[in-house]
């Protein structure tokens, strides 16, 4: 049918729509234009850029190159009729409008390209589900840390080995944050201000700071790699933005152990999912570590490859338009084969997501205690009532943090506990009142000596 | 023609011949069996294993299982004439006889899969000029670097982004010898014993640890990058074998550098390939610092996707047949597409190796010379006739290394210098006879400050 459909143009062609010119959109436009005769003598084939679909074209598209071919609209209703459109790239962003575009690009029987990490990790099913009716595939290589190759890596490496576990540096901008506050000092909001000043993030960068984007993007593959829809609502979530420069430079300096915001995704024996989303102390040695400023990383642990590890940019125009053309080569290779679409599995089975209670970790904690006698020994106290064994105390000034007059300064770092056993610990210390008040909680990630 | 000899079966299916039941063969087959119905499923096809071939089977198949439709032969000669074999995967090793059933097969209208990455470094240009003429495909995913998918993100990126640069730790053995003598303090003979030990390095370790192992796959990496072949000979290679424990430890202590030995491939502006092996201090703050033992790493520099960085296992059983099981399914999915071959292009241009005395590095050098009033004097005069400029002196003793009586140690760091006048500035310390004499030297990746 489809190749009925190609065929009866004159020579072999594959025929796109490209709705959304913003940085992306009009990236990819241009590498298109330098790529172009390049990928068509790869595949055989013409590639037919046929529609140019924005709300307000006008100043966007002026330094395109637009060949006559190609019509440009505000509306992608006429586009959706168009039968010589196999292939239609959604990069407007946002919820309701992409996911309207792909639901009826599928229902009028186009694949679909997509960057939107928001709509798929939220519509992860009905887009899929959409997909299957109607027998279309979609792409979506420029979702989740555009340079790195991973959506392709783990759809292939699927077919002869199985991913155990997953974890991500996912957002460049917080990645940006953490390492600007520990290479440079800066407190939180400095290096949030230098992020913004840079473009790296938002005016309303929650998305971003809060962890929720990562938790997005974690979803996906999350997703991808179990075969049912894991919903970032089923993630434990939390951000940097409570971060305090002084915790992770004593980390830093004194443990052997640097911050990073990760995203954690791992098949328990009993077929629970640990899924979850927070700051770790990792130590400086960990491949993560050499991640700086606005670059991903994600970690594989395989059962038969052994463990896979990539670094890339994880955002920026360029990255972002490569990775779609990339699913354009693949998307109009599938076209012109006529094979049959191979979408993500649908799993009946609901995902069973390990409670945090459950979720062990070393702990990191800075207690802003009474300097006098006894304090230390209600400490320890606490933390063995909660079964809490202790790896390390660390007393004595935190530089960038002189406790005030009459108070100390107390690092504990635990060995492994439950997150149940913890906040039972934080409960009792809230019942000390002033004497000990919890100032920081950081996890490590792995084990510590 | 594909089509038509595959549906002339019952139903649809690939049948393959896997030849050479070493390690890798066996795992590839245990492999097989337990993966085999999930890549049927996606493939939507049966995959056959209609031969196993090894001059040896009889020790070798008896922990197999072997369905019924399965011959076993010592010879490939029959099996090149069944015509239901549609793929021959080669994992016998060495030269003549890979490559005389690498051939036939090709002649025999069968598409290969090889792990063999000596044939393909030596033969590149003669295997791929059959493939063309036969119009059949060749994959060889498990040829460098198994566990990373290296090959097929080259490919795939092609179409879009340009590769300019590709560093690597292409060779585990040298890489578990690297990092025993930085984090042991071992010798270089002491690591290679222990190498041998674990069974990470052969008893005859000179492929690897002369750099030969790492210039046949940096050679395949460049000759898929560039389109055309890039033989191993061209390039300048260096091993491992003459290091110094007491330099090692230098660099990494004082230097903020760690030694790895390194796979260097980049195309200059000028059309040229600056192409070779040898040992680099790279900063401990480069991701691959964080490389160890027997893990492999690949960093590419593109145009348009920016830096992309691998890491994985470079050998073992499981990750190289899990690489072969991926190309498998790779050929599977072409033969049922009746898609033609994309095999490397092949240029008639023969590609320009930069002469390593053009190339331009930082140095280490480490020197012996006679305790007394003047040697440092004669040892700067020497360097600026050669035009070389000094970043750092270190005097002193270097820890692991006292200098006998009379005699002092002088460790010089230079600034950037064509590799031409660095062996001027050899050849004048050599006419300073006992006075100084040139106990190490090492190349920087990267510039010092």
């Amino acid at each position: 049918m489809e190749l009925g459909k190609l065929s009866s143009m004159n020579s072999l062609s594959v025929g796109i729509a490209l709705v959304g010119l913003g940085h992306v959109g009009r990236a990819t436009c241009q590498l298109f234009e330098e790529r172009r005769r390049r990928m068509e003598a790869i595949l055989g084939a013409k590639i037919r850029l046929l529609w140019l679909i924005d709300r307000h074209p006008r100043n966007k598209t002026t330094k395109l190159r637009i060949s006559s071919q190609t019509q440009v609209a505000r509306d992608f209703g006429p586009m959706l009729k168009d039968n010589r459109v196999n292939i239609v790239v959604e990069l407007i962003g946002g919820l309701e409008d992409a996911r309207r575009l792909i639901l009826e690009a599928l229902a009028n029987s186009k694949d679909v390209i997509t960057a939107n990490k928001l709509l798929l990790a939220t519509c992860w099913e009905e887009i899929h589900q959409a997909s299957r009716e109607h027998n279309r595939a979609i792409y979506y290589e420029a979702s989740v840390a555009s340079a790195i190759p991973i959506i392709r890596s783990i759809r292939e490496g699927l077919a002869s080995s199985k991913i155990m576990a997953l974890q991500g540096i996912l957002n460049g901008t917080t990645n940006f944050i953490l390492t600007r506050m520990i290479h440079e000092g800066l407190s939180y909001g400095e290096a949030l201000k230098k992020a913004q000043a840079l473009g790296l993030a938002e005016a309303k960068p929650t998305l971003d700071i809060e962890g929720i984007d990562t938790a997005h993007k974690l979803s996906i593959l999350a997703s991808l790699i179990s075969g049912s829809w894991v919903a970032p609502r089923l993630a434990h979530i939390e951000g940097i933005s409570g971060l305090n420069t002084a915790d992770i430079l004593f980390a830093q300096q004194h443990l052997g152990r640097t911050c990073r915001l990760l995203g954690l995704f791992r098949r328990e024996d009993n077929g629970q999912l640990d899924f979850r989303v927070h700051p770790c102390l990792i130590p400086t040695k960990h491949p993560f570590a050499t991640v700086h400023d606005e670059y991903n990383a994600i970690w594989l642990k395989t059962d038969r490859a052994g463990d896979l590890y990539f670094q890339g940019k994880g955002a920026g125009a360029l990255p972002a338009a490569n990775a779609v053309l990339s699913d354009l080569a693949d998307a109009a290779k599938r076209l012109l084969d006529s094979r049959p679409a191979t979408n993500a599995a649908s799993s009946e089975q609901r995902p069973k997501v390990k409670p945090m209670d459950e979720v062990s970790s070393s702990y990191y904690l800075r207690l802003d205690a009474k300097d006098r006698p006894g304090v230390l020994a209600k400490i320890a106290q606490v933390m063995a009532r909660a079964e809490i064994s202790i790896a390390q105390v660390h007393q004595g000034p935190v530089r960038a943090l002189t406790p005030k007059p009459g108070r100390a300064t107390i690092i504990l770092v635990t060995h492994r506990a439950k997150e149940r056993a913890m906040r039972q610990a934080l409960t009792r210390f809230k019942g000390l009142g002033s004497d000990v008040q919890i100032a920081s909680r950081l996890r490590f990630e792995g084990d510590v000596r």
